[in-house]
């Protein structure tokens, strides 16, 4: 599949961009700035298939993974809701603010940033997703299971489906279903917690949901 | 130890009750109704020793669980406060609302219940722990293994690492310190998330942190 990621050249961006083309997809690899694109493209070239774009060029893409930070989210999505009209859209971002204390989840007007994206971009699927896989291991070619899962949420099933069956391209995940897109705010949250958890045991912390029976995991029946 | 249960006829107090009278503590199961107490203290009496008790006489263990439905927590905490003080108040509330799309975080002035304890009980150390585990699990003595997390938060260190060595009472389970008090709104709320993946899956969902070193795992160095 074609995946076209804004934020390319972010930690969180570049690390699903290496794990998208390592599965055999064809990587978009958006930024404000296309020649950093197109750097940071050549160096993930050893993990497959990865083009260096604008973002309004990796918008084109089938399914469009939000990587920014959260302070760029808004005017980003709103700048491309045209080219992002009848897409599939994965939302990463994580609103937090930082003070000496660590991480805190930001108040966000929307509920969330999924929401927020869906509000700008009614004429979109907006999915929430990829949250918490660590970055660092992501962009660790040397690392070859992560274990975990990634929550996804949203309102349409065929499209939760869809990007649950996008999970193994990160080795060793598992995609499992997470609530509506109401719910996003407590899953972008949790991203501080995990934080709390990598200072507090010097980890790169992940999350997983237990009880779940096998033959049920992933996509759901 | 001796635990209070505050909530100790709910379904997540009495399962607690059950788990850490099987590990050998001495429960007290507090209710509104001391004979309705003492009514489920008898039916868990083949777990160990559980007496049922009024809350006002629950809170006089030396750890004291909170396990009421949110609409009265901070009524019952208010009325308490002279019996909690000095006490390590162990909050387990999730403040949830339920429409027909199913459960949602609700707003809570103080950021979280954990938080709305510790302001109504200047004097006690509250810690937030115990929201994911399943009740039926916890209530069933045929399940012998309840793998998962246990996520602990609060600002003592030392009394997060007593209430993380509680959580073995459970069988299979692990605590894990995941953050400060004002991270627990987070974790109150995942519990909404937690319902969405059991009526998706059909299972009886619980949480685990991935990525941690064995060694460390449990009460942090």
């Amino acid at each position: 599949m074609r995946i076209g990621i804004l934020g390319g050249t972010g930690p969180q961006g570049r690390g699903l961009g290496r794990r998208f083309a390592m599965a055999g997809h064809e990587v978009l690899l958006g930024s404000r700035d296309a020649a950093r694109a197109q750097q940071a493209a050549a160096e993930l070239a050893v993990a497959g298939d990865v083009t260096g774009v604008a973002n309004a060029d990796a918008a084109g893409a089938e399914v469009v993974v939000v990587a920014v930070p959260y302070e760029g989210h808004a005017d980003l999505l709103a700048s491309l809701a045209d080219a992002l009209e009848g897409k599939v859209v994965v939302d990463c971002v994580n609103p937090l603010g930082f003070d000496k204390q660590g991480p805190f989840p930001l108040d966000v007007p929307d509920g969330s940033a999924a929401q927020e994206a869906q509000r700008i971009l009614p004429g979109s699927t907006v999915v929430a997703a990829f949250h918490h896989v660590s970055a660092v291991l992501l962009d660790d070619p040397e690392v070859t299971d992560i274990p975990g899962d990634v929550l996804v949420l949203g309102e349409d099933r065929d499209v939760v489906a869809r990007v649950i069956d996008l999970v193994p391209a990160i080795p060793g995940a598992r995609g499992v279903y997470a609530g509506r897109l109401r719910l996003a705010h407590t899953v972008e949250s949790f991203t501080a917690n995990l934080i709390a958890v990598n200072r507090r045991y010097k980890a790169h912390a992940g999350i997983a949901v237990t009880g779940l029976p096998d033959a049920t995991a992933g996509t759901p029946a």
